[in-house]
C-alpha cells in the first residue's frame, strides 16, 4: 500500500501521521513544494507580533519526526500532473529541476490556500508581503522591526491580527478595506462594535479606510505610498496583503477533479472527490455548513485537521464520516474577543431563512468582580422552526464562551425553547448568575412570542 | 391579585421583580427573616478576600428599588406558619416580636437553604463562623484581618473559595475533611489533580486533613483550637463551618406540603408544590437531573434564577416549564479553574449506567503563546447509549469553557459520535487547533469501538 500526499501543512500532515498509525506497514509519501511542514500558520501574527522569538516554534512536527516514523517528506517538490488512469503522478524537484513519476495506491490532495494577489499597478514592488508561509511570517517581522509605517491591504481577520501586531510594535497602520466594512463575515451590527473600540482605543495609531479602491502602489524599488482611487496617497513603508485566500485547486481541475460551486474541491463525507483512490482534505476542499446544508468554502486550520484524519482513515481502509462545520471562528484583537458560529442575519436571510435575531449588552461576570468586562452578544433563531442558526459576540476574554456553548446544541437542532432550559456553569469569577446567553434567549422568546412563529 | 413571597434572595427576588413586570397591577408583597434582599452569596468569598471594598456591592437591587416598583418588602419578618386552606400565612415582625396574619392569592416559598452546623461539642464558641449571609461575610472579613491561623471545616467548593481568601491574606489555613477526599462532588481522578495543586502552590500555608473527625472545639470564650479524634490538635484564630448547606423546609413541611426524596421541596416542571396555589423555587426545592431524569438536590444561585422567573410566569397566569438542571458548576482556586456538568462516574454507576471514560491532560492554547497553560478534561459516556453523561475539567483560566460546550448538546442527547462533529472555534490564543474535547472524543470512541457498546 503506497499513500501520497500532496501538501504537508495541517491536513496533510494529520493525514500522514494518522495513516501511519493505521497501517504502519505502508508506504507513506508526502511532497512539499515549501521548505517546512506540519506548521501553524494562524500562529504567524503572534510571531510577528513578538509573542514568541523563534519561528520554529510554529512547527507542530519537523521532518526528521515524520522520518522517524517511517513517513517519507520530500520538500521543495512541486506535484505537477496527475494522471488518474494510470494512479500516478508527475514531480519536479524544484531544487534540481529535475521531474519524475511516481505511482500511488491512494492518493490525498492537501494543497491547502493561497493569498489571494489583487490586480493591482505594481504589486511587485519590494517591501509588499503576503502572509501564509512560515518564510512570509518572519519576512514581515523584520520588515516590521525597521519600519514605522505599515499599510495592511484587507480587513478580515488575518488583517485585524496583524493590526495587533503592528501596533503593538509601535508602527503607525493603516487598513485599506474595499468592502463597506472590516470584518465582513460577521454582521453588520457587530461589526460596528470592534470597528469602534479600534477607533477608542487607538485613535493615534490606526486609521481605517473602508470602501477603498488601490489604484498603484508607488516606489521604485521599494513600496513608498499606496494611491486610491480618489487619489489619496498613503505612505508605506511595507504593504502586507490580507485580502484573503483561495484554495489552490490547479493541479485537481487539470487532472478532471470536480470542483464544487464555491470553487475548491468538492469531496464527499469520506473526502473522497469524483475520481476513485483520490481524496482530498483541508483548506482545499469545500465544506458542508450543517445549519444549512449547503456547501461552503471556510478555510481553517482546526477543520483541515479533522479533514486529514477522516481521509487517512478512509484511504486505509476504515469509514469514517466527516459531516462539516458550522462557521465557528475566534479572533483576538488586543482585549477584545470576536467569535461566531453558524450563520449571520445577513447569510441566512440571503439563504431565503426568515430570521429573528436579539442582540444584548452585558457584564460577562459578576459586577463586583475586579475582573469584570463587557459582552455584546447576538443570537439568531429561524422564525419558523425556531432552531438556533447562529450566534455572533464580542467582548472581553472569553466572549467566545457563549459561542461554544452554542455548538453542540446546534449539531442537534438546538432551538430557542432548548436553550432557555441549558444550564451553564456559574460563578462569580466565570459568569454573571443570569449568564448573558439565557438573556438573549429570553429575548427571543419574547420576540417570537409576540410577532408569530 | 395578591401574591406572597418567602425569602429574597435569589428565587424569591427574582420572582417578585418578575411579578411585577407581568402584573403591574398586582399586590406583591415579600417577607424576609434577614436585613438584606437579592445579594449575590456567591460574592461573599470574594468581599472577604477583599476582591472588593462594600458589601453592598453583592445586593442586586435594594429594597428600595423593590419599594420603588410597588414591591413591597418586609425584611426582618419570619413567617412562621402557613394556613393552605384559609390561603393565609402568620408572619412574625422579629425586632417587635408582633405576629399578624395575613391572605395570598399565590404563595411562593423562597427560603432558601441553610449552613449545615455539625453537632460538635462547643460549637458555640465565638469565632466560629458559617457563611451564608451578608452579615456572616462582614463578620468573618473583620476577624480574618485580625487573624493568623484560620480552620476551615469542610471542602467543598465554598470551604475552596475562602481558602483562597485567607491565604491571600496572609494566613495559614487547616481544612478539616471527614470525607476521604475534598470536592467529593467530583471523581477521585480529577480532585487528586486539586489537592496536588494546592499542595504544590500552598505548601507553606495550607494543611489539609481529609478523614478528619472534629471531637471538639476547644477555648473560652473565643476559639483557640480544634481537638480531632486522634487527639491532634490544631490552633485556630477562628473556624469556618464550611460543611455544606441542608434546604430550609420546616415551614412548608409542617404546612403538609410534600417533599422529595432528596429531603427538599418536591415541585413539578412549573414549580407548583402538592398544594393549590402554593409554588416553591430555589435552593429550598428538589431538581431534577435532565441526564438521569432523577431528583438530584443541587442549591446554585443560577438556578435559583430560573425557577424564581419559571414560578412567576406561572403564578401570574402564563404557562412555563422548568424543566431541571445538569449539575454544572465551576470554582476557582486561585489560578485553577475546576469545572463539571453532568453526573460523575461514581454517581453514574451509582444510578446504574455502564459508563466509559476519557481523560487526557493538554495544553489549553497554542503551544506558541506566551498565555499557554495546561487542562486536564475528563470524559463520561454510557456504555450502551454511547450519550455522554457528563465530564469534569481542571486546568488553567478558562478550562470551564469545555464543560459548557457540552451542556446544549446534553441537553438534546449529545452522543460520542456527534460530538466529534462538533465544530468548535480556533485561534491561537484561544485553544489548540485540535481541541482537548476533540482529543478526549477520539479516545472515548476508541475505547467504545475496541470494547463494545
Amino acid at each position: 500500500m503506497k499513500i501520497v500526499i500532496i501538501g504537508a501543512v495541517a491536513a496533510g500532515a494529520k493525514a500522514a501521521a494518522k495513516s501511519k498509525r493505521l497501517l504502519p506497514d505502508a508506504e507513506i509519501i508526502i511532497y512539499t513544494q515549501e521548505e517546512f511542514v506540519s506548521y501553524s500558520s494562524c500562529g504567524l501574527p503572534y510571531f510577528i507580533g513578538g509573542s514568541f522569538e523563534d519561528p520554529k516554534k510554529l512547527i507542530v512536527r519537523s521532518i526528521d519526526k515524520f522520518e522517524e516514523s517511517g513517513i517519507k517528506v520530500h520538500n521543495f517538490h512541486r506535484v505537477t500532473e496527475i494522471f488518474p488512469e494510470e494512479k500516478q503522478i508527475k514531480v519536479m524537484d524544484i531544487k534540481s529541476g529535475h521531474e519524475f513519476v511516481t505511482d500511488y495506491d491512494k492518493l490525498l490532495i492537501a494543497t491547502g490556500a493561497k493569498p489571494r494577489i489583487p490586480d493591482i499597478s505594481n504589486i511587485g514592488l519590494h517591501n509588499i508581503f503576503s502572509l501564509r508561509t512560515l518564510d512570509d511570517g518572519i519576512r514581515i517581522r523584520e520588515t516590521m522591526l525597521k519600519s514605522k509605517k505599515a499599510v495592511i491591504v484587507g480587513g478580515g481577520y488575518v488583517g485585524l491580527e496583524l493590526m495587533e501586531a503592528f501596533v503593538h510594535n509601535g508602527l503607525h497602520v493603516t487598513m485599506l478595506e474595499h468592502n463597506l466594512n472590516i470584518m465582513n463575515y460577521l454582521d453588520d451590527d457587530i461589526i460596528s462594535l470592534v470597528t469602534a473600540y479600534i477607533h477608542n482605543s487607538f485613535e493615534k495609531n490606526v486609521v481605517i479606510y473602508t470602501n477603498a479602491n488601490i489604484t498603484e502602489f508607488i516606489g521604485d524599488e521599494r513600496v513608498r505610498a499606496v494611491r486610491l482611487s480618489n487619489n489619496n496617497l498613503i505612505s508605506a513603508d511595507f504593504v502586507a496583503l490580507c485580502s484573503g485566500v483561495e484554495p489552490v485547486v490547479d493541479l485537481a481541475k487539470s487532472a478532471g477533479i470536480a470542483l464544487g460551486k464555491t470553487g475548491a474541491i468538492k469531496v464527499n463525507s469520506r473526502m473522497q472527490t469524483n475520481i476513485p483512490d483520490i481524496y482530498a482534505a483541508g483548506d482545499c476542499v469545500e465544506k458542508i455548513n450543517m445549519i444549512s446544508n449547503t456547501p461552503m468554502w471556510i478555510p481553517l486550520g482546526s477543520t483541515a485537521n479533522k479533514e486529514g484524519r477522516c481521509a487517512a482513515i478512509n484511504m486505509c481502509g476504515g469509514v469514517e464520516d466527516f459531516e462539516g462545520v458550522l462557521g465557528s471562528a475566534v479572533t483576538r484583537f488586543f482585549d477584545l474577543t470576536i467569535s461566531k458560529t453558524g450563520l449571520t442575519t445577513r447569510v441566512a436571510e440571503d439563504l431565503g431563512y426568515d430570521t429573528v435575531s436579539a442582540i444584548i449588552t452585558k457584564r460577562d461576570k459578576a459586577g463586583y468582580m475586579p475582573t469584570v468586562g463587557y459582552l455584546t452578544l447576538k443570537l439568531i433563531a429561524d422564525r419558523r422552526s425556531h432552531r438556533i442558526l447562529g450566534a455572533q459576540a464580542v467582548g472581553s476574554s472569553d466572549a467566545d464562551k457563549r459561542i461554544n456553548i452554542l455548538t453542540t446544541g446546534m449539531i442537534k437542532g438546538l432551538t430557542v425553547e432548548d436553550l432557555s432550559d441549558t444550564d451553564v456553569t456559574y460563578a462569580p469569577p466565570y459568569s454573571t448568575s443570569i449568564d448573558p446567553l439565557i438573556d438573549a434567549v429570553r429575548i427571543l422568546k419574547e420576540k417570537l412570542a409576540c410577532c408569530g412563529g
